[in-house]
Protein backbone atom coordinates (compact mmCIF):
# COMPACT_ATOMS: atom_id res chain seq x y z
CA UNK A 1 0.00 0.00 0.00
CA UNK A 2 1.11 3.43 -1.17
CA UNK A 3 0.55 5.43 1.99
CA UNK A 4 1.67 8.52 0.42
CA UNK A 5 -1.15 8.31 -1.86
CA UNK A 6 -3.50 7.04 1.05
CA UNK A 7 -2.54 10.54 2.73
CA UNK A 8 -3.28 12.51 -0.20
CA UNK A 9 -6.33 11.03 -0.75
CA UNK A 10 -7.26 11.44 3.12
CA UNK A 11 -6.07 15.21 2.94
CA UNK A 12 -8.41 15.95 0.12
CA UNK A 13 -11.32 14.08 1.65
CA UNK A 14 -10.61 16.27 5.23
CA UNK A 15 -10.37 19.34 3.30
CA UNK A 16 -14.03 18.89 1.30
CA UNK A 17 -15.27 18.18 4.59
CA UNK A 18 -15.97 22.38 5.02
CA UNK A 19 -18.26 22.26 2.41
CA UNK A 20 -20.58 21.45 5.34
CA UNK A 21 -19.79 25.18 6.69
CA UNK A 22 -20.93 26.60 3.20
CA UNK A 23 -24.38 28.01 3.40
CA UNK A 24 -26.52 28.64 -0.29
CA UNK A 25 -29.67 31.18 -0.25
CA UNK A 26 -32.00 28.14 -0.52
CA UNK A 27 -33.70 27.23 2.48
CA UNK A 28 -34.52 23.56 3.49
CA UNK A 29 -38.39 22.20 2.83
CA UNK A 30 -40.39 23.27 6.03
CA UNK A 31 -39.33 26.56 6.30
CA UNK A 32 -35.89 25.37 7.82
CA UNK A 33 -32.61 26.87 7.98
CA UNK A 34 -30.33 27.97 4.93
CA UNK A 35 -29.06 25.10 2.93
CA UNK A 36 -25.04 23.95 3.09
CA UNK A 37 -23.41 22.80 0.02
CA UNK A 38 -22.85 19.40 1.34
CA UNK A 39 -26.48 18.82 1.39
CA UNK A 40 -27.04 20.62 -1.54
CA UNK A 41 -24.72 18.03 -3.53
CA UNK A 42 -26.48 15.08 -1.91
CA UNK A 43 -29.63 15.79 -2.87
CA UNK A 44 -28.90 16.40 -5.96
CA UNK A 45 -27.23 13.06 -6.31
CA UNK A 46 -30.22 11.33 -5.54
CA UNK A 47 -32.53 13.83 -7.64
CA UNK A 48 -30.75 12.45 -10.88
CA UNK A 49 -30.54 9.26 -9.85
CA UNK A 50 -34.34 9.22 -9.29
CA UNK A 51 -35.60 11.27 -12.13
CA UNK A 52 -32.80 9.91 -14.19
CA UNK A 53 -35.65 8.75 -16.88
CA UNK A 54 -36.82 12.52 -17.76
CA UNK A 55 -33.00 13.26 -19.54
CA UNK A 56 -33.67 14.20 -22.84
CA UNK A 57 -30.38 12.25 -24.08
CA UNK A 58 -29.13 9.09 -22.50
CA UNK A 59 -26.36 9.37 -19.65
CA UNK A 60 -24.27 7.67 -17.45
CA UNK A 61 -25.92 7.88 -14.16
CA UNK A 62 -22.93 7.17 -11.90
CA UNK A 63 -20.90 10.15 -13.97
CA UNK A 64 -23.96 12.49 -13.69
CA UNK A 65 -24.20 11.29 -9.75
CA UNK A 66 -20.09 11.94 -8.57
CA UNK A 67 -20.39 15.34 -10.81
CA UNK A 68 -23.33 16.62 -8.69
CA UNK A 69 -21.39 15.12 -5.60
CA UNK A 70 -17.96 17.30 -6.46
CA UNK A 71 -19.66 20.34 -8.36
CA UNK A 72 -19.05 22.44 -5.32
CA UNK A 73 -16.04 21.81 -4.20
CA UNK A 74 -14.31 25.35 -5.22
CA UNK A 75 -16.97 27.30 -2.85
CA UNK A 76 -14.86 26.43 0.01
CA UNK A 77 -12.06 29.27 -1.48
CA UNK A 78 -14.47 31.15 -3.77
CA UNK A 79 -17.56 30.70 -1.58
CA UNK A 80 -21.11 30.62 -2.81
CA UNK A 81 -22.51 33.08 -5.53
CA UNK A 82 -25.93 33.42 -5.13
CA UNK A 83 -27.74 32.60 -9.19
CA UNK A 84 -29.19 36.15 -9.28
CA UNK A 85 -25.94 38.21 -7.78
CA UNK A 86 -24.94 40.09 -11.15
CA UNK A 87 -21.90 41.39 -9.27
CA UNK A 88 -20.29 37.98 -7.71
CA UNK A 89 -21.08 36.01 -11.21
CA UNK A 90 -19.12 38.50 -12.88
CA UNK A 91 -15.67 37.25 -11.06
CA UNK A 92 -16.97 33.86 -10.04
CA UNK A 93 -15.52 31.98 -12.92
CA UNK A 94 -11.60 33.43 -12.24
CA UNK A 95 -12.47 32.43 -8.31
CA UNK A 96 -13.15 29.23 -8.82
CA UNK A 97 -10.78 28.16 -10.81
CA UNK A 98 -7.99 29.33 -9.02
CA UNK A 99 -9.89 27.09 -6.09
CA UNK A 100 -9.91 24.08 -8.55
CA UNK A 101 -5.87 24.30 -8.94
CA UNK A 102 -5.68 24.26 -5.15
CA UNK A 103 -8.31 22.11 -4.05
CA UNK A 104 -8.13 19.06 -6.78
CA UNK A 105 -3.97 19.37 -6.20
CA UNK A 106 -4.62 18.05 -3.14
CA UNK A 107 -5.32 14.56 -4.72
CA UNK A 108 -2.73 12.64 -6.12
CA UNK A 109 -2.00 13.37 -10.05
CA UNK A 110 -4.45 10.73 -11.62
CA UNK A 111 -7.38 11.56 -9.41
CA UNK A 112 -6.79 15.43 -9.37
CA UNK A 113 -6.29 15.14 -12.92
CA UNK A 114 -10.34 12.78 -13.53
CA UNK A 115 -12.10 15.32 -10.44
CA UNK A 116 -11.03 18.41 -12.51
CA UNK A 117 -12.23 16.97 -15.99
CA UNK A 118 -15.33 16.50 -13.80
CA UNK A 119 -15.72 19.51 -12.99
CA UNK A 120 -14.73 21.55 -16.18
CA UNK A 121 -17.15 19.34 -18.25
CA UNK A 122 -19.55 20.66 -15.92
CA UNK A 123 -19.06 24.13 -16.13
CA UNK A 124 -18.72 23.74 -19.82
CA UNK A 125 -22.20 22.28 -19.91
CA UNK A 126 -22.01 20.80 -23.39
CA UNK A 127 -22.36 17.16 -22.48
CA UNK A 128 -25.21 14.86 -22.06
CA UNK A 129 -24.12 14.30 -18.64
CA UNK A 130 -23.35 18.04 -17.40
CA UNK A 131 -26.50 19.37 -19.13
CA UNK A 132 -28.37 16.54 -16.79
CA UNK A 133 -26.47 17.52 -13.57
CA UNK A 134 -27.27 21.19 -14.34
CA UNK A 135 -30.76 20.41 -14.62
CA UNK A 136 -30.85 19.27 -10.73
CA UNK A 137 -28.34 22.20 -10.02
CA UNK A 138 -31.37 24.09 -10.78
CA UNK A 139 -34.45 21.70 -10.02
CA UNK A 140 -33.38 20.59 -6.09
CA UNK A 141 -33.31 24.58 -4.92
CA UNK A 142 -36.30 25.37 -7.35
CA UNK A 143 -38.49 22.20 -5.60
CA UNK A 144 -37.58 23.36 -2.01
CA UNK A 145 -38.29 26.98 -2.50
CA UNK A 146 -41.46 25.72 -4.51
CA UNK A 147 -42.31 23.81 -1.18
CA UNK A 148 -41.52 26.97 1.23
CA UNK A 149 -44.02 28.55 -0.84
CA UNK A 150 -41.26 30.53 -3.03
CA UNK A 151 -39.83 32.37 0.21
CA UNK A 152 -36.38 32.80 -1.36
CA UNK A 153 -37.62 35.33 -4.23
CA UNK A 154 -39.73 37.04 -2.22
CA UNK A 155 -36.79 37.63 0.37
CA UNK A 156 -34.02 38.69 -2.75
CA UNK A 157 -37.00 40.21 -4.62
CA UNK A 158 -36.11 37.86 -7.71
CA UNK A 159 -38.05 38.73 -11.09
CA UNK A 160 -39.73 36.38 -13.67
CA UNK A 161 -37.25 37.14 -16.18
CA UNK A 162 -34.34 36.39 -13.68
CA UNK A 163 -35.90 32.75 -12.80
CA UNK A 164 -36.62 31.98 -15.96
CA UNK A 165 -32.86 32.98 -17.41
CA UNK A 166 -31.71 30.35 -15.32
CA UNK A 167 -34.51 28.04 -15.35
CA UNK A 168 -35.14 27.95 -19.52
CA UNK A 169 -31.61 25.79 -19.11
CA UNK A 170 -33.01 23.24 -16.91
CA UNK A 171 -34.48 22.20 -19.99
CA UNK A 172 -31.19 21.35 -22.05
CA UNK A 173 -31.28 18.35 -19.52
CA UNK A 174 -34.78 17.72 -19.69
CA UNK A 175 -37.28 19.11 -21.02
CA UNK A 176 -40.34 17.49 -19.36
CA UNK A 177 -38.89 18.49 -15.88
CA UNK A 178 -38.37 22.73 -17.54
CA UNK A 179 -42.05 22.19 -18.22
CA UNK A 180 -43.32 21.44 -14.96
CA UNK A 181 -41.15 24.00 -13.26
CA UNK A 182 -41.77 26.88 -15.96
CA UNK A 183 -45.46 26.01 -15.33
CA UNK A 184 -45.33 26.51 -11.42
CA UNK A 185 -43.38 29.60 -11.64
CA UNK A 186 -46.29 31.14 -13.21
CA UNK A 187 -48.70 30.11 -10.23
CA UNK A 188 -45.46 32.26 -7.95
CA UNK A 189 -45.75 35.21 -10.14
CA UNK A 190 -49.33 35.05 -9.69
CA UNK A 191 -49.10 34.23 -6.02
CA UNK A 192 -47.13 37.60 -5.96
CA UNK A 193 -43.58 35.06 -4.99
CA UNK A 194 -41.85 36.16 -7.85
CA UNK A 195 -41.87 39.79 -9.37
CA UNK A 196 -43.26 40.26 -12.40
CA UNK A 197 -40.86 42.12 -15.20
CA UNK A 198 -41.67 41.05 -18.33
CA UNK A 199 -43.05 43.70 -20.78
CA UNK A 200 -47.35 42.71 -21.71
CA UNK A 201 -47.84 41.68 -25.28
CA UNK A 202 -49.86 44.41 -27.02
CA UNK A 203 -54.00 42.19 -27.43
CA UNK B 1 -45.39 12.77 -18.88
CA UNK B 2 -47.10 10.79 -15.95
CA UNK B 3 -47.70 13.83 -13.34
CA UNK B 4 -48.74 11.76 -10.69
CA UNK B 5 -45.64 9.35 -11.09
CA UNK B 6 -43.07 12.73 -11.30
CA UNK B 7 -45.24 13.82 -8.02
CA UNK B 8 -44.37 10.37 -5.92
CA UNK B 9 -41.00 11.34 -7.07
CA UNK B 10 -41.25 14.48 -5.52
CA UNK B 11 -43.03 13.58 -2.35
CA UNK B 12 -40.05 11.52 -1.58
CA UNK B 13 -37.16 13.93 -2.35
CA UNK B 14 -38.95 16.36 -0.14
CA UNK B 15 -39.23 13.33 2.45
CA UNK B 16 -36.16 12.67 2.98
CA UNK B 17 -34.61 16.79 2.99
CA UNK B 18 -35.12 15.75 6.44
CA UNK B 19 -32.15 14.01 6.80
CA UNK B 20 -30.37 17.17 7.74
CA UNK B 21 -31.94 17.46 10.63
CA UNK B 22 -30.53 14.44 12.18
CA UNK B 23 -27.89 15.04 13.72
CA UNK B 24 -25.01 12.14 14.21
CA UNK B 25 -22.48 11.83 17.41
CA UNK B 26 -19.61 12.67 14.71
CA UNK B 27 -18.39 15.45 15.09
CA UNK B 28 -16.52 17.69 11.71
CA UNK B 29 -13.45 18.12 11.31
CA UNK B 30 -11.70 21.38 12.58
CA UNK B 31 -13.65 20.75 16.00
CA UNK B 32 -16.85 21.78 14.29
CA UNK B 33 -20.52 20.93 15.22
CA UNK B 34 -22.29 17.83 15.23
CA UNK B 35 -22.51 15.98 11.47
CA UNK B 36 -25.99 15.17 9.98
CA UNK B 37 -27.11 12.36 7.47
CA UNK B 38 -27.10 14.12 4.74
CA UNK B 39 -23.66 15.20 5.38
CA UNK B 40 -22.42 11.96 6.28
CA UNK B 41 -24.01 10.44 3.15
CA UNK B 42 -22.66 13.09 0.70
CA UNK B 43 -18.98 11.91 2.20
CA UNK B 44 -19.15 8.43 1.90
CA UNK B 45 -19.93 8.22 -1.38
CA UNK B 46 -17.09 10.66 -2.38
CA UNK B 47 -15.01 8.38 -0.27
CA UNK B 48 -16.42 5.84 -1.68
CA UNK B 49 -15.20 7.06 -5.01
CA UNK B 50 -12.00 7.95 -4.43
CA UNK B 51 -10.54 4.99 -2.69
CA UNK B 52 -12.49 2.28 -4.50
CA UNK B 53 -9.08 1.02 -5.65
CA UNK B 54 -8.55 -0.67 -1.98
CA UNK B 55 -12.06 -2.45 -2.01
CA UNK B 56 -10.90 -6.32 -1.87
CA UNK B 57 -13.30 -7.22 -4.11
CA UNK B 58 -14.45 -5.59 -7.68
CA UNK B 59 -17.66 -3.17 -7.08
CA UNK B 60 -19.74 -1.39 -9.35
CA UNK B 61 -18.62 2.18 -8.09
CA UNK B 62 -22.04 3.58 -9.39
CA UNK B 63 -24.47 1.16 -7.20
CA UNK B 64 -22.04 1.41 -4.28
CA UNK B 65 -22.77 5.67 -4.42
CA UNK B 66 -26.67 5.33 -4.31
CA UNK B 67 -26.33 2.92 -1.82
CA UNK B 68 -23.97 5.16 0.47
CA UNK B 69 -26.30 7.69 -0.34
CA UNK B 70 -30.07 6.57 0.95
CA UNK B 71 -28.60 4.53 3.70
CA UNK B 72 -29.37 6.40 6.17
CA UNK B 73 -32.97 7.61 4.67
CA UNK B 74 -34.91 5.24 7.38
CA UNK B 75 -33.69 7.46 10.22
CA UNK B 76 -36.20 10.46 9.69
CA UNK B 77 -38.51 8.18 11.45
CA UNK B 78 -36.24 5.82 13.03
CA UNK B 79 -33.48 8.33 14.60
CA UNK B 80 -29.80 7.78 14.35
CA UNK B 81 -28.53 4.77 16.86
CA UNK B 82 -24.85 5.44 17.82
CA UNK B 83 -22.93 2.90 16.94
CA UNK B 84 -21.90 2.07 20.75
CA UNK B 85 -25.51 2.38 22.09
CA UNK B 86 -25.83 -1.20 23.27
CA UNK B 87 -29.99 -0.61 24.30
CA UNK B 88 -30.83 1.52 20.93
CA UNK B 89 -29.13 -1.60 18.78
CA UNK B 90 -31.62 -3.65 20.26
CA UNK B 91 -34.48 -2.43 18.90
CA UNK B 92 -32.85 -0.84 15.79
CA UNK B 93 -33.46 -3.53 12.70
CA UNK B 94 -37.50 -2.69 13.50
CA UNK B 95 -37.70 0.72 13.66
CA UNK B 96 -35.78 0.86 10.79
CA UNK B 97 -37.75 -2.21 8.86
CA UNK B 98 -41.24 0.18 9.73
CA UNK B 99 -39.15 3.17 8.58
CA UNK B 100 -38.44 1.66 5.17
CA UNK B 101 -41.86 0.60 4.73
CA UNK B 102 -43.28 4.12 5.08
CA UNK B 103 -40.44 6.17 3.09
CA UNK B 104 -39.71 4.29 -0.03
CA UNK B 105 -43.33 4.01 0.15
CA UNK B 106 -43.89 7.39 -1.15
CA UNK B 107 -41.82 6.59 -4.40
CA UNK B 108 -43.34 5.16 -7.74
CA UNK B 109 -43.82 1.43 -7.18
CA UNK B 110 -40.84 0.12 -9.15
CA UNK B 111 -38.68 2.58 -7.61
CA UNK B 112 -39.92 1.74 -3.98
CA UNK B 113 -38.86 -1.81 -5.22
CA UNK B 114 -35.11 -0.84 -6.30
CA UNK B 115 -34.28 1.52 -3.31
CA UNK B 116 -35.54 -1.03 -1.05
CA UNK B 117 -33.49 -3.67 -2.18
CA UNK B 118 -30.65 -2.05 -2.23
CA UNK B 119 -30.86 -0.71 1.52
CA UNK B 120 -32.22 -4.58 2.37
CA UNK B 121 -28.57 -5.39 0.55
CA UNK B 122 -26.58 -3.17 2.34
CA UNK B 123 -28.11 -4.21 5.74
CA UNK B 124 -27.43 -7.63 4.37
CA UNK B 125 -23.74 -7.06 4.53
CA UNK B 126 -22.97 -9.91 2.26
CA UNK B 127 -22.17 -8.50 -1.50
CA UNK B 128 -19.01 -6.58 -2.26
CA UNK B 129 -21.32 -3.25 -2.69
CA UNK B 130 -22.80 -3.93 0.32
CA UNK B 131 -19.08 -4.36 2.27
CA UNK B 132 -17.39 -1.90 0.34
CA UNK B 133 -20.53 0.57 1.37
CA UNK B 134 -20.10 -0.20 4.87
CA UNK B 135 -16.26 0.09 5.16
CA UNK B 136 -17.06 3.98 3.90
CA UNK B 137 -19.49 3.76 6.72
CA UNK B 138 -16.89 3.31 9.88
CA UNK B 139 -14.15 4.66 7.78
CA UNK B 140 -15.64 8.20 6.94
CA UNK B 141 -16.65 8.73 10.87
CA UNK B 142 -13.32 7.13 11.79
CA UNK B 143 -11.47 9.96 9.88
CA UNK B 144 -13.23 12.87 11.37
CA UNK B 145 -13.01 11.92 14.74
CA UNK B 146 -9.14 10.94 14.46
CA UNK B 147 -8.66 14.23 12.76
CA UNK B 148 -10.41 15.57 15.94
CA UNK B 149 -7.79 13.96 18.34
CA UNK B 150 -10.64 11.45 19.22
CA UNK B 151 -12.64 13.86 20.81
CA UNK B 152 -15.62 11.57 19.80
CA UNK B 153 -14.54 8.43 21.54
CA UNK B 154 -13.22 10.11 24.90
CA UNK B 155 -17.09 12.30 24.41
CA UNK B 156 -18.56 8.57 24.97
CA UNK B 157 -15.94 6.69 27.27
CA UNK B 158 -15.52 4.14 24.24
CA UNK B 159 -13.18 1.23 24.81
CA UNK B 160 -11.05 0.08 21.89
CA UNK B 161 -13.16 -3.47 22.49
CA UNK B 162 -16.45 -1.53 21.27
CA UNK B 163 -14.36 0.34 18.11
CA UNK B 164 -12.27 -2.40 17.63
CA UNK B 165 -15.77 -4.65 17.58
CA UNK B 166 -16.77 -2.57 14.68
CA UNK B 167 -13.27 -1.01 12.66
CA UNK B 168 -11.99 -4.76 11.74
CA UNK B 169 -15.25 -5.07 9.84
CA UNK B 170 -14.23 -2.51 7.41
CA UNK B 171 -11.69 -5.46 6.59
CA UNK B 172 -14.45 -7.08 5.00
CA UNK B 173 -14.79 -4.18 2.46
CA UNK B 174 -10.92 -3.23 2.51
CA UNK B 175 -7.87 -5.08 4.18
CA UNK B 176 -6.23 -2.34 3.33
CA UNK B 177 -8.08 0.93 5.11
CA UNK B 178 -8.75 -1.69 7.76
CA UNK B 179 -5.16 -2.34 8.19
CA UNK B 180 -4.66 1.79 8.46
CA UNK B 181 -7.39 2.04 10.67
CA UNK B 182 -6.34 -0.09 13.39
CA UNK B 183 -2.66 1.04 13.60
CA UNK B 184 -3.92 4.97 13.94
CA UNK B 185 -6.63 3.20 16.69
CA UNK B 186 -3.61 1.59 18.99
CA UNK B 187 -1.93 5.33 18.75
CA UNK B 188 -5.63 6.72 20.07
CA UNK B 189 -5.43 3.73 23.09
CA UNK B 190 -1.76 5.14 23.73
CA UNK B 191 -3.11 8.94 23.91
CA UNK B 192 -5.95 7.45 26.09
CA UNK B 193 -8.20 9.07 23.56
CA UNK B 194 -9.95 5.05 23.62
CA UNK B 195 -9.92 3.24 27.25
CA UNK B 196 -8.27 0.05 26.97
CA UNK B 197 -9.65 -2.68 28.24
CA UNK B 198 -8.35 -5.74 26.57
CA UNK B 199 -6.73 -7.99 28.73
CA UNK B 200 -3.18 -8.46 29.41
CA UNK B 201 -1.37 -11.92 27.79
CA UNK B 202 0.94 -13.02 30.03
CA UNK B 203 4.43 -12.59 28.92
Amino acid sequence: MDTNRLQKQIDFILEIDQEKEIYRQTHLSRHGRKENDAEHAWHMAICAFLLKEYANEKINIGKVMIMCLIHDVVEIDAGDTYAYDSEGLKTQKEREEKAADRIFGLLPDDQRDELRALFEEFEAYETAESKFAHAMDNFQPFLLNHSNGGGDWREHNVSISQVLGRQTKTGLGSEELCGYVLEKLEEHVKNGDIREDRKKTAE
